[in-house]
C-alpha cells in the first residue's frame, strides 16, 4: 500500500547517511566508512561528523533567528574548509565569525594517523599507561573539538571536544585504545540558575553510564583548566575526562555519545535565555578581558593545542580557531568587591558545587 | 670665585645619585648600592635603574609633546609599581596605559636572587655551559625589559632587555656570570628607511666593540623572534644575544651599556616620523591581527615569559604588561598580495639585511 510506501521511504530517510548528512565530504571515503560496522575508527569518525553537523545547524538556527527585526545586522554564516594531511587523514573546520549572536564559532573534527615517537605518544595521554622508550609506534586520532564565542557578554563562552585514541606497538603487536574528551562553560557574567542547568544537564548524561562519573570528571574539569600563574580557572567548569577505556570500548563509546548528546541542552537554553539581555561599555570591556584569560589558558596550559601546533602537518589556524576574535590585557586590572565581575571572580578562584 | 663655585655646584648635580636619579627607590638600599663600585651586581642594579629612567623620561616627552593642540585627548602617565619577594629582591614595574601616542608601554626592572634546581639554571641560558645535574646553586638576575605598543599603526612596537646573570655552584664555589640583552621592533606597516635607521644605529653601538658582534646578533635575533608555527618573523629583527662573558667582564659591560644607550637614538625618532600620519580603519584591523600574532609569541615561545610564569614569587602583572592593550584573532585571514600589508610579510617570512 502506499502508507507502507510513505513509511518505508520515511524510515530510510531517516536512516541513510549520505554525503548530504554531514558539513562536508568526510575524510575517509563514505563508502568505506559505512563498510565495516565494527570498527572503531570509522564509527568514531561517522560520529564526528554527526556532532559537527548537528551543532552547527543548531548554532545557525539561533544565528539566523528574528535576524529581520533589525536590518543593521545581518546574520553570519558558517565557513567550511576540509583539508587534508600529507602525513596521513585531514580534517574539516567549521567557523562562523562576526556574526550577529556570535562572534566567533568554531566546530572542527580531525582525523590524523600515522607513525610517531614515544614521546608524543606519551603527551597524547593526560597519566596511564607508559610506553616503552624504543617503541615503533603508530597512531590513529579521531576528535571534534569546539569553542564558542557569542558577541553579548550575557551569553557565556562554551568549549567541547570529545576524542578517540589508538596507538599500536609495532614491536610487540600490542594495541591501546581510549577515549577522552569533556564540555565546559566561561560565563562573563554569573547566572546561577544557568550554571546550575548546564551542570544538571552534563550530570545527567553521566549518571545513565555511571553514578561516580559526574563527581570525578567534574574535579578534573576544574584542575584541567586551571591558569595556574593567576590562580584561577578559566570558567565554571563541566567535564573533562581522559584514559576511558572501560569497562569496555562498546559501553566506553556510548558514554561519549551520551555526552555528545548533552552539547545542545546544557547549552543552547543558556543562549536562548541570555542572548537578548543588554549590556553596557563596561560589561563589554570585562569579557574582553576574560578573553585575554581565555588566550593565555589556550596558549599557555593547553595540551592539545601544544600537541597541534608540535604536530608537523597540522593545520594551525584549525588549532587557533579556539582564540576569540578580540582579547584586551589591562595592567593590574583587578574588579571591585562585591561587583558582578568580584562575584564571578569569587567562584573562578573557588570552584563551587553546582548540584 | 662664583664661576668656580657655579661650576662646582654644576658638575656635582650632574652626577650625583640619589633617590631622585630613578622612577622609584632602588631595590637594593641605595647607600648600598653605592658603596661598592667593584661590585657588577650593584652596578648593574644601578645601570637598569637609570636606563628605566632615561627610557620612561623620553617616551613621557613624546606622549605630552603637543598635548594641548586637540582637547579631547589627555596624555597618559606612566605608574610606577615597586614590588620585593619574598624570596629574595623585588623589581620595579613603569606602565603607561591607553595613552595619547603611546597604548600601552612597560619599562621593568627586577632584581631577583635565591636557590634553583640545575634544569631551571639551564633554561636560564639559550645555549653554553652546563651545570651538574645535582648542584647546589644559587643565583643572582638583574635586568630591565620594556615593551612599547604605540596605538598609531604607523609607529612600529619597540621591545628591549639587558640583564646579568650569576651563578654561583655552592658544591665547588665556582662561578659563572653572563651578559644578554637585544632591542628588536615590530612594525605593522614596513618604512624602509625607518627599519634601516634602526639596524644602523645598533650596528654603530656594536661596532665599537667588536666588529663581528652586529652580524652575529643580528641574525640570533631572526632566529629567536621567529613564529614557528607560522613560520614568520615576529618583527624586522635587530639584536639578540645571551651568554657573554667575554672578552671580560668590564667590556662586557661596556658592551651592553652602548647597546642600552641606542635605544632611544634607534626608536624615539621612528616614532617622530610617524605618529601624525593618518591611518585607516583597516590599518588598525591589521595592527590589531598583528598584536595578535605578538600574543602567540609570547605566551608560545618567549623564554624569558616562561621562566618568569613558571619561577614561584614572581610578579605575573610585570611579566605579561609585554602583552598589547588589545589583540584580534581572524580565521584564515591572509593580505591581498601585492598590498601594503603583504609587502611586510614578505620581509617577516624573509628576513632581510638592512645595512
Amino acid at each position: 500500500s502506499s502508507l507502507l510506501l510513505s513509511l518505508m521511504l520515511w524510515k530510510s530517510k531517516e536512516t541513510e547517511i549520505n554525503e548530504k548528512s554531514f558539513m562536508s565530504e568526510t575524510i575517509t571515503p563514505l563508502k568505506d566508512l559505512l563498510s565495516d560496522s565494527e570498527s572503531m575508527r570509522k564509527k568514531f569518525e561517522l560520529f564526528v561528523m554527526k556532532v559537527q553537523k548537528d551543532v552547527c545547524h543548531e548554532l545557525q538556527k539561533v544565528e539566523d533567528k528574528d535576524n529581520d527585526i533589525d536590518g543593521n545586522h545581518e546574520s553570519a554564516n558558517f565557513r567550511v574548509d576540509r583539508w587534508t594531511r600529507e602525513e596521513g587523514g585531514g580534517g574539516v573546520s567549521c567557523v562562523l565569525e562576526d556574526g550577529r549572536v556570535f562572534e566567533k564559532a568554531g566546530v572542527n573534527i580531525s582525523v590524523v594517523y600515522g607513525t610517531l615517537g614515544a614521546p608524543a605518544a606519551q603527551q597524547m595521554k593526560s597519566r596511564g599507561k607508559a610506553f616503552k622508550d624504543n617503541a615503533d609506534l603508530k597512531f590513529f586520532a579521531c576528535g571534534v573539538s569546539s569553542v564558542i564565542h557569542p558577541r553579548n557578554p550575557n551569553v557565556p563562552t562554551l568549549h567541547f571536544n570529545y576524542r578517540y585514541f589508538e596507538v599500536q606497538d609495532v614491536t610487540n603487536d600490542e594495541k591501546y585504545w581510549w577515549f577522552g574528551g569533556g564540555t565546559d562553560m566561561t560565563p562573563y557574567i554569573l547566572d546561577e540558575k544557568d550554571v546550575t542547568h548546564f551542570h544538571q544537564t552534563l550530570k545527567n548524561a553521566c549518571d545513565r553510564h555511571n553514578k561516580t562519573y559526574y563527581q570525578k570528571f567534574k574535579k578534573w574539569c576544574d584542575q584541567y583548566f586551571f591558569i595556574n600563574h593567576r590562580n584561577e580557572c578559566r570558567g565554571i567548569g563541566g567535564l573533562f575526562f581522559d584514559d576511558i577505556d572501560h569497562p569496555n570500548q562498546k559501553e566506553a563509546f556510548d558514554f561519549v555519545k551520551s555526552c555528545a548528546d548533552a552539547i545542545i541542552p546544557c547549552y543552547i537554553p543558556v543562549v536562548n535565555n541570555n542572548v537578548n539581555k543588554g549590556y553596557s561599555y563596561s560589561d563589554r570591556q570585562w569579557q574582553l578581558l576574560r578573553r585575554g584569560r581565555y588566550v593565555e589558558f589556550n596558549l599557555i596550559y593547553d595540551r592539545g593545542t601544544k600537541f597541534g601546533l608540535v604536530t608537523p602537518g597540522s593545520r594551525y589556524e584549525s588549532i587557533l580557531m579556539s582564540l576569540p576574535l578580540v582579547a584586551k590585557w589591562q595592567y593590574c586590572h583587578s574588579p571591585e568587591p562585591g561587583s558582578k565581575e568580584d562575584r564571578l571572580m569569587q567562584v573562578l578562584k573557588k570552584p563551587r558545587e553546582w548540584v
